[in-house]
């Protein structure tokens, strides 16, 4: 079995947690790495424990030994290499909100041909990528947005309980985020600020450290979001099983606790063809962390991905569209 | 819009589920059926109230006015009539076990080229299927199989679920069924009646009303079924979610009461990347009876399977590969 070559852009957080799950995974294989000031690409590999160490110490993984490279612009280098990469996953925060479109932009003028896999939130930003399907088609590139938890597993779960209605009259998603410590996931925390009445995604962006934890001392360490601007909703609507406005998505994140303030779910309730009005439900187990629910399916469409490309199938599905393929 | 044109197979109780459901969904258009004594076909679409009737009074579709036909061969026999249909859905009991695998045969021998999709129920029996792949290839036939409840909707959800792990250690799945009166789905009561102690499919095949009947009022109507031999186990195995000895499929029919006995559900779980244990669940809701949650996923494969066909993919498919689509 040849591995599939796996690129990851962005290692905060959520890349650092798509690295390690990597490790255990024999059919992907992580050769190139790119952060905001640097990157590291090997064809034989790259260690997720030492990038790790490296964005440690040094703040970067361009500080990786031999194969590290510092830049003031990463991704543009990195690709400018030609590093034979199957599929990236985008672990990047989308900040600004333009951020993913320009970054799918990159790839295109590169003249890169693989897979790109997103693991975006906001409907505004999922409607830039749907813009480029066109020019993904020309390049070569199969996009699948939205994989990550939501939109991703529970925008998929959604998508196949409907299928026992013959009209979907709402989908309710509902998450529960627990992390021990807010400093770990500096800009997942703040794309969930940008959500709160009264923050921009720019103003959640250019937050200090301390302005944040200021702002979560006042809320106990909660962050809870109504009516969240979520792809779910376009990306249910495109795949044809409602209106966006039947879709609402909201949830709880708890910054000082690693257990989950409630367990996440989606929650579709339709009309059958005999006229019943009845709700399907999937929850995730509580003891998988936001990271295992976000970075397993982004790799499970990533190897979707690889299957349509190698068909010669390119443009821009999402996670309602495609059954993600299990990686061992 | 240019509909889908639709074929069953079976008109019995889920096969007329299956045509009072097609006549909710703009984008499917029943044109040919076919039951044990006869079929009838028509391009402008066949009415289910009129097949209803026809089976009603006359005990087949073959008596449908001047569409109907009644022969010894009903399969062959409309098969021969080279129908324009994009794809069937094999709404048939599968007693005998390879009576399914016949049917495709007869399919492949006819020079038809489309999709099928079946409710399949029996391990043995897919394994029937997945050996005519190379014979579905070459006839330009699009299959997909295990479309139904489960294995079907709650096989994808499976699927779907593991995507947070790294290991899948046990997928459960458990239905309820509950029918107000057993008589309006012989075969499927005698299907389950073949997965309890001590009886085989034949003789569950050649058991007389009377005899179900006073099997049903020695255990008050519930058929209590565990351990059963279900393809959810070589479905979930090939799409290489877990080895098939770590699914288990059970479940109660009360065949009484049109109330479940227990929510219809699948509970998957699994070790993330962090090493803990967890447990994703999917629900079904009470009020979604067994014919929504069959039929409504096999027109949603068969959608997904032709758009397939349209790009030239033939050879078989489970629902634990593909995302079915949400048929309108």
């Amino acid at each position: 079995m040849v591995a599939i070559r796996v690129g990851l852009l962005g290692y905060g957080g959520l890349g650092q947690a798509a690295g390690r799950l990597l490790a255990h995974k024999r059919e992907l294989q992580l050769v190139a790495v790119a952060d905001s000031k640097g990157y590291a690409h090997s064809g034989d590999g790259l260690d997720a424990v030492a990038l790790e160490q490296a964005m440690r110490i040094h703040g970067s993984v361009g500080y990786l030994g031999t194969a590290g490279v510092l830049t003031s612009d990463p991704i543009e280098a990195l690709l400018a290499q030609n590093v034979a990469v199957d599929g990236y996953f985008l672990a990047l925060p989308n900040l600004p909100n333009t951020f993913m479109a320009s970054v799918a932009q990159s790839f295109i003028a590169s003249g890169w041909r693989g897979v790109l896999v997103d693991a975006i939130k906001r409907t505004s930003a999922v409607e830039q990528l749907l813009s480029l399907e066109d020019a993904f088609k020309r390049s070569g590139i199969t996009y699948i947005t939205g994989c990550g938890a939501t939109p991703g597993l529970l925008t998929a779960a959604a998508a196949l309980a409907a299928q026992s209605f013959v009209e979907v009259l709402s989908v309710r998603i509902t998450f529960g985020v627990g992390i021990a410590n807010w400093e770990a996931y500096r800009s997942t925390v703040r794309e969930d600020i940008a959500h709160l009445e009264g923050y921009s995604t720019e103003q959640a962006r250019s937050m200090s450290d301390a302005e944040v934890a200021a702002l979560l001392e006042s809320t106990g360490g909660l962050l809870k979001l109504e009516n969240m601007e979520h792809a779910d909703d376009i990306l249910l609507e495109r795949a044809g099983i409602c209106a966006r406005e039947r879709v609402q998505v909201g949830g709880v994140v708890d910054t000082r606790n690693p257990q989950k303030p409630l367990s996440t779910n989606v929650q579709l309730t339709g009309r059958t063809f005999e006229g019943k009005i009845s709700t399907h439900s999937f929850v995730l187990g509580d003891e998988t962390s936001m990271a295992a629910n976000v970075c397993g399916p982004a790799f499970g469409y990533l190897k979707t991905g690889v299957e349509l490309h190698r068909r010669g199938h390119y443009g821009i599905w999402s996670s309602a569209d495609l059954m993600p393929r299990f990686a061992h």
